[in-house]
């Protein structure tokens, strides 16, 4: 592990927004969102200010392997340092990072390891955790559920004492249902389906099959398979969703359909967590916080009514024995980078300050039909 | 092109069954078979007499690239060629090759244009198709339905005026329904929807989990991960699909469920592409030959029930107008690549002596309930 130095301000590029270190020694923590499509890193001081914010691209390591994750990361990092006037090969005190796919212990380890030794100067202590619990570090310290839905999907629900219980978030071998890429797939397969007449699609394709041919440069199903085998990329095949949910805005059919299915079980991931919940996530004000992540959520209007519907229908049922009434989905105003600082923090026995409140918008409230 | 010079046989090391050539002129055809797991080379001469017969793991280009692909089938040739008492450098006549994954043109050149640049002496010319069509090619020369469920799943109708239409064949990113690997998929994703109380399994997972851990090495569902992304390998995926075979043997209610899901999706296969199906394909002794490629075959009791109930229901359909009554199922006693070498010999304007009769069993005959 490096030796501690504490991070130098370089006086002479420090900016406005960090003069309060200006030319001083400063403990600066690092957070990293990394995401299967964007990622984002964000420098912050212990009073909670934002130092610096640098984007890139995925940082999932099951996706684009430990050397590029690493990289990726160490480049963006490296880039806040400097935006934020601060002297590049100086190490952080602590970089916490939410990443998807940050979930199993030995390859977390490994990533942790493959840091250390390529980048020495990059930080002193390093955190990681998965997106889901770094997005739910920035909206809150009391729990709830985070639903994510961006190129993967994934859930899961933090009780106010810590314990947690997840549904999902397996990647696309294995889930990601309700995801960007899982929607892409349904509607791609639905053309698939439709030529060989192995399925009666559900609506028209013709809409999708032009929308595919377009986005993925192809004339036939034939070119597709470049885009499945050789040459796959989830980011670029989930980034066909966007054209889907412009297709479904314009009114067609079958795009409406596919995100109907997403919202239908995106709220089954949320039907699988609630039996878990402790009562205070249950009856607060905004009743279940439910934390939506990623760009899917953007859709928010054409996932509604199937979701909702799974929700109320979940609410009615027998198993929750009417503990489960009403539910608020909340946004993040704020990367998950923050969340992932502030509990790299936390790990060192250090605290950021938080404003939370400040961090998230309520975009959606709901009374559950058929109260028990 | 390479420039055209008779295969020399050494007769030092020629064999007994190679004697007519021996020490002479002649003319060689090479075929192969490239499955998802293991492909197979022969070595035929103009007579139909098979010469030599060599094995190797998968050539399925998607799967192991294009470079693996053209290794594994250049020693397989060579080793023949040596086996056969052939001279390994000089040329064959053709080399015909029914590979899984050879629809698309371009990737087809690609792999032929690499081959001659490679193993200039591995033949003079090369002719590539599906494995389907290779195996019809072993099986007749007047057509019928190929339906292979190996490592991957495709479904081909051939009629006796040569069209030709399919159903599925597009990998395990986009269909293989019915296949070894799917079988295998459906059953892992079981088990991780019923940890994650996503979907309620059909029935009880114990026994499937024990078998998956075992198989995979793994003691938790994380454990699975590199299995579907870092390492993943098809091949390797769809082998678990020979444990569920002997669970459902064993009477386990979910293996067995499972290869019944599998004989339902392979008998829709069959359905999609039964409307193109001609006059002569379905009138015959045998009512419409289905030649069964593939290992999932080997666990046809378990299949059937749901096979043959789909087709019962097809065959009443409306659709069919009642030309639809009868089918036999039939497997190979030869590796397609007899087929391979056959059609290569065609397309040089060349004919092997196919002696059909011998290079297929028929393994089950059906006529259909509800015969309109």
């Amino acid at each position: 592990m490096a030796k501690f130095s504490p991070v130098l301000w370089r006086s002479s590029q420090s900016r406005g927004r960090s003069e309060a270190g200006s030319g001083a020694m400063a403990t600066v923590f690092g957070g990293v969102e990394g995401g299967g499509t964007h990622s984002k890193a964000v420098l912050v001081a212990q009073d909670g200010r934002i130092l610096a914010e640098t984007v890139g691209p995925s940082t999932n390591h099951w996706l684009v392997g430990v050397d590029k994750c690493i990289e990726t990361i160490n480049l963006m990092v490296q880039r806040a340092k400097v935006e934020a006037g601060l002297e590049p090969n100086t190490p952080l005190r602590m970089l916490g990072m939410s990443l998807s796919g940050g979930e199993q212990k030995e390859a977390i380890d490994k990533l942790i390891a493959h840091m250390k030794g390529r980048f020495p100067n990059l930080s002193q202590h390093y955190f990681i955790t998965t997106d889901a619990v770094g997005a739910m570090a920035t909206a809150s310290d009391r729990g709830g559920v985070v639903l994510i839905s961006g190129t993967g999907s994934n859930c899961k629900l933090m009780n106010p004492d810590g314990s947690q219980i997840g549904c999902g978030g397996w990647g696309h071998m294995m889930g990601d249902e309700g995801s960007a890429f899982w929607i892409a797939h349904v509607a791609v397969k639905s053309v698939f389906d439709a030529k060989d007449k192995l399925a009666t699609p559900p609506h028209d394709v013709t809409y999708v099959r032009k929308a595919m041919e377009e986005y993925f440069a192809v004339s036939d199903l034939m070119g597709m398979l470049p885009h499945l085998y050789t040459n796959f990329q989830k980011c670029r095949f989930a980034g066909f969703c966007r054209k889907l949910a412009e297709g479904a805005e314009a009114g067609d059919a079958l795009c409406r359909y596919v995100f109907s299915q997403a919202g239908r079980v995106l709220a089954k991931h949320v039907r699988a967590v609630l039996p878990a919940a402790q009562e205070p996530l249950l009856s607060g004000d905004l009743g279940l916080p439910i934390l939506c992540v990623g760009s899917v959520w953007k859709s928010w209007e054409l996932l509604k009514p199937s979701f909702v519907q799974v929700l109320d229908e979940t609410a009615a049922s027998q198993e929750l024995k009417g503990r489960f009434h009403s539910y608020s989905l909340l946004s993040l105003k704020r990367s998950s980078a923050v969340g992932a600082a502030s509990l790299g923090a936390q790990s060192l026995g250090a605290l950021l300050k938080m404003d939370y409140a400040a961090n998230v918008d309520v975009f959606y409230r709901h009374s559950c039909e058929n109260k028990r």
